[in-house]
C-alpha cells in the first residue's frame, strides 16, 4: 500500500446538548496544548439542542501526547456530556469487507485502498460465493467463504462473527451482501456497519428495488449509503446519489447504470465514515464533507 | 408575446403495436408528400410489443395539405392499429394554470411564455388565494378567484371545470395548487393534467414531503412533473430532478431550496408535453427529449 | 416584500494570517458575551497560511449592544492583523441591478426579492434598454434607461455611476449587463460588483461563448458567477454550474438551456454574497456554503 | 468473460448529405429484408445540411446473410453518398490500452471487461511504467513494457506501434497515458484513438490542468473523453463530466477527486465508441447515446 502523503494527525470528534462557550472550550484546550486545527467543523441543531464538532489537529503542533490530551480533556468532555472520540489517524481502521456475486462495489474498493486513496486496513473479505476469491487474493487480502444455506442460516452468521472479531474490525462494510444482517451482529457494530442499498431511499425499501424502479417508469434512479439497523433500509443514511434514466433502458440497463452509483455511493459514504465525518444521532446523521 | 423563431412544422406522433416496416412506411409516407424530418425519434418497447414515434416535419416542404395529409394518413394508422396525433405547430396549444398561494412556479411559467420561451396560449389563471392577482393580470391574462372550502368542495371544482371548458383548455397545469383534484377532472383531462409534485416521488407520496424528507434525513431533496390520474402522485412521471442537501439545513431550507427544483422540473415537463414529446403508456412515459 | 421569519442575528466574517488559539480567540470572546452561534464556520489555507471565518450570531442571545461588540472586538482583530465585517443582518443590503435587454436573470431576481426569498433591498434598476421598464415598475421599483451609445460610452457610465452613488448601493449585480464596466467602477466597487458570465470559465472568456460552445462541440454548457475586476473574466468565481447539452442542440438551444443555468448561478451567487458566505483573497474565494 | 445475455444483433450507421427520403429508403431496405430495428436514432444537423443514422438490427430477423445485405445495400449507399459502416456486434473489437504510472482508469476498463459489462475483445495492454504489470497481468492480458526515455521518444512509438499493429486493434485507448502521441499514430488511427483529459476542455489545454484549476479558482472540475488528433486537447469530444470542488480542496484533492470523473467519462466514452454511438464530422460528434 502506498503511504499517504498527508502528515499525521488526530481527529477529535464531539457531540453533546449545545451550550454557549462550547467552541470556545475546545478549541482553547486544543490551542493551549499548541495544536494547529488544519481542518475544524461544527453544527448546531437547534431544534434539537445539540452540538457536533470535528476538529483535525496537526500531530506535530502538539506539545502533548495523545495520552495526555485525552485524560486532560476526559474532564471537561464530562463538564459538557459529550460523546467524543479522539482517533490517531496514524493507526488506520480495520474494516472487513462483506461480499456476494457481484464485484463492483468490491473491486472499487479494493482499488482505491491498493492504490494508497482509501486510508484503512482490509484483514479479510467474507463473502457466501467463491467466485471473488481470486481477485481478493490478488491483492493479499484473506478470503473467507462462508456459504448461507437458505434453510438455515444461524451457523453461517455465528461463523461469520467469529471471523470478524477474530480479525478485530472495527467497521464491517456489506459491498453488496445481499443477505439480511441478524440483529445481535447490527447491534454489536451499530454505527459501524455500513450498507449500500441499491434504490434512493426511501423510494423502493426492500427487494428488487431495479425492478420497482422500471415498473413505476421513474427518471432517475439512485443508491443509498447508510448504517444498518435492525430495521430493514431504514438506518441513518451517509450518502446518496442519483443518475438519469430513460425510456430507453430496460431493467438490464438500470441495473449496469446503477452499478456505477452504487459504488461511488459507497466508497464516498465509506471515507466520510473512515475519517470520522459522520455523526450519528437519532436516526440521521451530520456529514462534515468538507 | 415575443413570435416564435423557428419555421413553420408539423409534428407527428404515433404509438401502435410494434411490426417489422413501420418506419418504412411512415417514412415513405412523408417522403412520397416531400417532407423533410427536422426531428425524429423511434423507440421500441421490446417487452410490451409496442412501438412509439415523433416526427417533426417543415411545413414548407409538404406538398400536401395539412387536412390531405391526415386524410391519406388515416388508413394506413387504421392498418397499424395506431394512436396519431399531427399538430400543427403554429397553433399554439391553450393552457390553463392552477396555483394556491405560493408563486414561484407560477412566476416561472408566466416568465417563460411572456419572453416567448414557453410556445402557448395562456387563456386563464385560477387560483384559490386571491395574492397572485396583480402579478397575473399585469401579465395581461384574466385571474379567476375560486375559494375551495374545506367543508364543501364541490361547488368550487364545478365552477371550475366550467371556467377551464369556457376557455378551451387543451393542457391544465396544477402550479403547486394545492387541492386534491375530483375524479371526473382526472378523467376528462386524463394525459393533459399536469401535476409538480414536491418530492422525488415514489418517495413521500401525500402530505408534507419536505418535513418527511427531513425527518428521513435524505441527502438529495426533488420533484416530480406527472400526469395526474386518481391515485393520489401515482400517475406516469414525465420529469424528476433532485438537489443535494446536507444536516445544515433546517425545515425552511429544504423548502426553500426545493421551490428551484420544482420549478425547474415542472416547466422542464410542462415543455416536453407541449411539444408532443411525451408518450403515455400504460402508467409509464416516453419521453423524446432529444 | 414579505419578512423574514429568521430571528435577528450578526454576522462576523474574518480573513487574517493563520495562527494557533485564532478559533479559541474569537469564540471566547463571543461566548463572553453571551453569544449563541447559529452557524460557524472556519478554513485554513495553509499553503498561503491564511485563516478564514464565518459566524453567525444570535442577536437576542448577546449580553451587549452591536457598537459595544464592535468596540471591543476591534484590539482583538488588530492583534491578529484581521479583515473583519460585523454586520446586522436585520439591516438589508442595498443592490442596484444593472441589465440590458434579456429578461431571465432581472425577472428572477427580481420575483425571489419580491418573495421574500432574497433578503436584500432593490433602490434601482439602472439599463442600456427601455423594455424591461414595465416589469421592474410592477415590482414597485424605479427603473433608470441609461443608453450606452457605441462611439461615446463615457458619459453614460458617468451617470450610471451617479445613480448608484445617490442610491447608496453597497452591491452592484450585472445582469446579463453586456457592456464592459470601466475600470473606475470595477475599483470603486471591488469585492461587491458582481457578474454572471455565460460560460464556464475558464472556457470561452470573452464573447459570444454559446456560439463557440457549439462550435467546439461541447458535452455541457456553463455559466460563472464572479467578481468583476479589471481583466475581463478574469474575476474571482463565486459560483459555477453546468448542464448537458449534446449534438440535437443547435446555437439556439444552448442559448435557451444556458438562460436557465446563468439564473440559477446568479441567485446563488447573490445569496452567498449578501449572506457575507464569500471571502475573496487574491482572485480565490473561500464560500462558506453551509 | 461472462457471455453478453444480449441477443445477437448487427450495426448499421451511416452518415450521408441529407436529402428527403432517407430513413424512408433505408428502412424499407431493412424492412425488406424482415430486419427488425431495436434500436434507431437519426439526426439531421440542418446548417451542414447533413445526415446521421444509427440502427440496431436483431440478427435473428433478418432473411439475408449479413454479406448478402452489404452487398445489396453498397449500391443504395453509393447513390447517397454515405459513410457507412455495418457491424456484426457478435465479432468483438480488439482493443490496445496504453497506461503510464497511474492506475484507476486502466483498473476501472479492466474490471468492466473482466466482469462482461464492456464487450470487447483486450489483446494487450502497452505501458511506460513497470508498475501496472501484475494487475493486468492478473486479468489474463499480455502486459507490454515500452519505455519512452526523455531525449528520444521515436523508437519507443516505433515499438508502440508495432505491438499495436501486430494485436490489430481497432481502437487504441490512452488511459492517462501522460506522452504526447506523434503525428503518425494519430493518423493511422484517427476516429480510433481515444484520450481522457483531465480537465473540462477547452479550459485547462495542456499541462498540469488541476494545478491551473486550483489557482483559477474553478468551483467544479471535470474530464474530457475525446478523439486524438495532431492538435494536442483540440480532438472531437466524445463526453465529458464535471464534478464539483471548493475552498477546502487543496491539489492533492483535486487529483484525487478527479480520477472518480476521469474513470466515469472514460468508460461512458468507450462504451459509445464501441456500440458505434458515435459519429465524427468534422471536430464534432453526434453520439446517439439512447
Amino acid at each position: 500500500m502506498v503511504e499517504s502523503k498527508k502528515t499525521a494527525s488526530y481527529t477529535l470528534v464531539i457531540s453533546c446538548p449545545d451550550k454557549v462557550g462550547i467552541v470556545a472550550a475546545v478549541s482553547r484546550f486544543v490551542a493551549d496544548r499548541g495544536g494547529s486545527l488544519t481542518e475544524s467543523n461544527h453544527h448546531t441543531d437547534v431544534e434539537q439542542g445539540w452540538f457536533f464538532m470535528r476538529n483535525v489537529i496537526s500531530a506535530s503542533s502538539l506539545s502533548v501526547s495523545l495520552d495526555d490530551f485525552r485524560r486532560e480533556f476526559a474532564p471537561l468532555a464530562e463538564d459538557h456530556g459529550m460523546h467524543w472520540v479522539l482517533r490517531n489517524n496514524s493507526e488506520l481502521q480495520r474494516v472487513v469487507l462483506l461480499a456476494s456475486h457481484a464485484s463492483h462495489c468490491l473491486a472499487d474498493i479494493l482499488h482505491r485502498w491498493k492504490s494508497g486513496d482509501l486510508a484503512c486496513q482490509i484483514p479479510c473479505v467474507i463473502s457466501n460465493h467463491e467466485n471473488l476469491r481470486s481477485m481478493v487474493e490478488w491483492h493479499g487480502i484473506p478470503f473467507h467463504y462462508v456459504p448461507v444455506p437458505k434453510e438455515e442460516k444461524s451457523g453461517a452468521f455465528r461463523q461469520m462473527s467469529e471471523i470478524i472479531e477474530r480479525h478485530r474490525a472495527e467497521t464491517v462494510v456489506l459491498a453488496r451482501y445481499m443477505q439480511i444482517i441478524p440483529p445481535q451482529i447490527c447491534e454489536a457494530y451499530a454505527g459501524r456497519l455500513i450498507n449500500i442499498h441499491h434504490s434512493f431511499l426511501p423510494s423502493f425499501v426492500g427487494a428488487n428495488p431495479y425492478l420497482r424502479a422500471y415498473e413505476r417508469g421513474v427518471k432517475l434512479i439512485g443508491a443509498t449509503c447508510h448504517y444498518v439497523t435492525q430495521d430493514l433500509d431504514e438506518g441513518p443514511i451517509i450518502e446518496q446519489d442519483v443518475i438519469r434514466v430513460n425510456h430507453s433502458c430496460d431493467k438490464d440497463d438500470l441495473v449496469r447504470l446503477g452499478r456505477d452509483v452504487e459504488q461511488s455511493v459507497l466508497s464516498r459514504g465509506l471515507r466520510y465514515h473512515l475519517e470520522d465525518r459522520v455523526i450519528v444521532r437519532g436516526n440521521k446523521t451530520v456529514v462534515f464533507t468538507s
